[in-house]
């Protein structure tokens, strides 16, 4: 345990005032926390300079790369404000009596306090005011948030700057916490006070929390990212096609923030023969990849040793070897008979593994192999849709988005995205921690029978006005009930 | 293991015919599976003399109660239908590119082969043709069911009936399958091809399952309805105002079916002085009820161990004791400082416990410790709202449906419906088992990134017609795209 490291005891403290405020902040209406996300927003944009300088020291990820996810954290939190003012999250429903049933309405309520753990990969838009963190607070759930120990300064400078807007709503401090440490972290999963856990890193870390979480005596759901290979399939005609252009958005893909995210393709399935081409300049691009610094010590050397598992593995040919003291891009070529479980492990930076592949159709059986996936991708050209049909089935069945004529990185922050997919690559697929959707994870549905009026939730009343609701079954856009 | 017990290989082999008719059966339309579940319906209707009279046999539940449970079982089944006929389950979403985004596409696929455990005391509406069974199918998942040992020539004739429909229907046989005791339920719940349980029994069986479900190499979901003490309060005002009528309520609830209903209210909050009538009256209609047969022995013997640990209880009043020979219904009545950990444990069958209170105001947090609940009633009258309004704020923290002014047994089958909660009356406090939501379990999302168009499911579509779905971000009822 750090210095840093919060005691076991002030966990507890910690947990038990954010289950007091969420009784508190429950009360909150859906236009006061949009107003407080807006002010969460303002006061990051106004602190955006010093976060963003203590990021760079704490993560060595680029300038550019920092100013575009402050951007991408600054609009996720006004997302979740629309969200809030849209209101179709709340899936309102009303049934209204009939001879053989009672008056019966349904809308979903915030789930309790909350606990979220940060990533090493993206000190901010999955940090403390990341995506987890806003949408818990759309949702109306208090958020512990334990720090990754890779930015501690970063955390204490955003949870600073998201204080100050909580204070200014006048909302519970303990609407908002942070601790640190990884015994915090067992504390903050086990402890009765929190009621669901956010959570993206490595799948061992997930694996552990969610085996905590499920073990309570009240167990509790556990939302984890955990690992992804994101295998990318390259058709025989695509290749033949457009291989050196496919090649150059491979190698952007896979080099990209040093290979540290969690959608980098690690699996490229090239054909033989007509994948020459593309492998070849994919190797040349590689090899012009100048040397990276990864995130920390830790991350450099399991990647170190990952790629020298890899190398070593029966038929492995090396391409790139991350050039003159290894801190460049690494790219491995096997066969598709030699997918042993050593290419199924997430390497974490930038490295890629192509397979080469004789039958296509022999392509989805070895996508179903793989485990769940957040992405799987398919490079085609022209194609009868038969041609592909039995792939995009197997890619449906293995990942939470399927990406067509692009590579996997860059996560749109809209309604329509799932950054989620069957385990490992998530602990909990029914969900996305990216998007509108991600506010899903922190509810519960609650029906009201016979409720008088007054004591209905507002958007369960009849002169609710401009939300979307489904009235005696049927789905009703911006509509009030008239009786 | 019973004769008649699935044998452990027997299991695998069913799983595997589900697994690979869960790829087939994933390809079928809404208006398929619509199709499937009236012909369901019809086969049921069909055979629905045979059927009441096995289960009247198997399980001592009346002529009448078994007919309205198969007219609920049946349109159940035809709900399901107009669920998908509806399609606003898919929760659709289609983002159009703009210059920062791609075209993304959202919408909601099955989640693969389901096992399903039948309950007790539903032959029919929670067993192999029950809630949980139809509402997977109507998803797109292929089903397992383990057939309850109470009632298992009612499982089988069912489950003859329903193979019927899918038979017609020219789907996979292994769309709906049967197996049968104590380790085959086990082997479902691990079986690699399982992708989520259904269940609905007690909570030690539940939570034994549920541990079962979390520690499998790929974990899975684990929808669980388990115990809940569906605590009603009735306010002083109520309890003066009306008491005899609230009397006659609760005792056609507390003895209806035998008790042996889930939403059966095994707490009954009564003030002291002015709830003696209502008190007085409860126990004269408790004592009337004629001696009952529960569904079957082990049910009986628990029914009366747990009343007598309640009147040994230090404190307790036996107002009602079953009788000559304990077949009727019981009443205990305590105070409300000496409610322990004995009175948290649900008693199946026909008995409840009075627990008078003196102060109003204490009881937001009495209930707060009662743990998760199905339901919460509240018998108000004329109060003022902000009166009651700390305990329907602690009925929204504790359960998934509030009643008021009248008794939880009796659980309609509509849009608004939930039949969950909080653990331990659930294991997934964030669904229901009963009414249109409980699709939702059996589904999960995907995104489709600048997908060819033939490649897009048809909800996707630009041209696709009737379905409610977000188009950039906006709500729209029965709205289709135009570029």
């Amino acid at each position: 345990m750090g210095a840093q490291d919060s005691a076991t005891e002030n966990v507890g403290a910690v947990c038990a005032a954010a289950g007091a405020a969420a009784v508190v902040y429950a009360r909150t209406s859906r236009a006061e926390r949009a107003q407080l996300l807006h002010a969460i927003a303002d006061e990051l944009s106004a602190d955006r300079e010093e976060i963003e300088r203590l990021a760079r020291a704490e993560t060595a990820l680029s300038p550019a790369r920092l100013a575009g996810e402050m951007n991408r954290t600054i609009n996720q939190a006004r997302l979740f404000a629309g969200v809030l003012d849209d209101g179709g999250y709340l899936g309102a429903s009303i049934d209204r009596a009939t001879a053989a049933t009672p008056d019966l309405r349904r809308t979903r309520v915030p789930i309790g306090a909350v606990a979220v753990f940060g990533a090493s990969n993206f000190p901010l838009a999955f940090s403390v005011p990341g995506g987890d963190t806003v949408s818990a607070l759309a949702a109306g759930c208090p958020v512990v948030v334990k720090a990754h120990p890779g930015h501690p300064l970063t955390s204490a400078r955003t949870f600073e700057a998201m204080s100050r807007a909580v204070a200014r709503l006048a909302l519970p401090s303990a609407t908002l916490s942070l601790v640190s440490g990884f015994e915090a972290g067992r504390e903050l999963v086990l402890d009765p006070n929190i009621r669901a856990v956010g959570f993206t890193g490595s799948t061992g870390a997930g694996r552990a929390l969610f085996d905590l979480a499920s073990s309570r005596p009240q167990p509790i759901p556990f939302f984890g990212e955990l690992g992804s290979l994101n295998p990318v399939v390259v058709t025989r005609a695509a290749a033949r096609a457009r291989g050196r252009r496919i090649a150059e958005q491979l190698a952007t893909s896979i080099s990209g923030s040093a290979g540290q995210l969690c959608t980098k393709p690690n699996l490229l399935f090239v054909p033989d023969a007509d994948g020459d081409d593309l492998v070849e300049h994919l190797t040349a691009a590689l090899r012009a990849v100048p040397a990276q610094v990864l995130l920390n010590d830790t991350v450099q050397e399991r990647f170190s040793e990952s790629a020298a598992r890899w190398a070593n593995e029966p038929g492995a040919a090396v391409l790139a070897d991350g050039g003159p003291g290894q801190h460049g891009a690494r790219l491995i070529s096997i066969d598709v008979g030699q997918l042993s479980d050593a290419f199924l492990e997430e390497s974490f930076g930038p490295a890629a593994v192509v397979v080469r592949y004789q039958d296509g159709d022999a392509l989805p059986a070895v996508l179903d192999a793989l485990g769940g996936q957040l992405t799987m991708s398919l490079m085609l050209e022209g194609e009868d849709v038969t041609a592909v049909a039995a792939l995009t089935e197997a890619m449906t069945r293995m990942a939470g988005r399927l990406v067509f004529n692009d590579v996997p990185t860059g996560v749109a922050v809209v309604w329509s995205m799932t950054h989620g997919g069957p385990y490992p690559a998530t602990t909990n697929a029914a969900h996305t921690s990216v998007g509108s959707a991600a506010i899903d994870r922190w509810l519960r549905p609650v029906s009201f029978q016979d409720a008088p009026p007054e004591l209905l939730p507002e958007e369960l009343r009849d002169d609710a006005i401009g939300i979307p609701r489904r009235v005696d079954g049927m789905l009703m856009a911006l509509a009030s009930v008239s009786a």
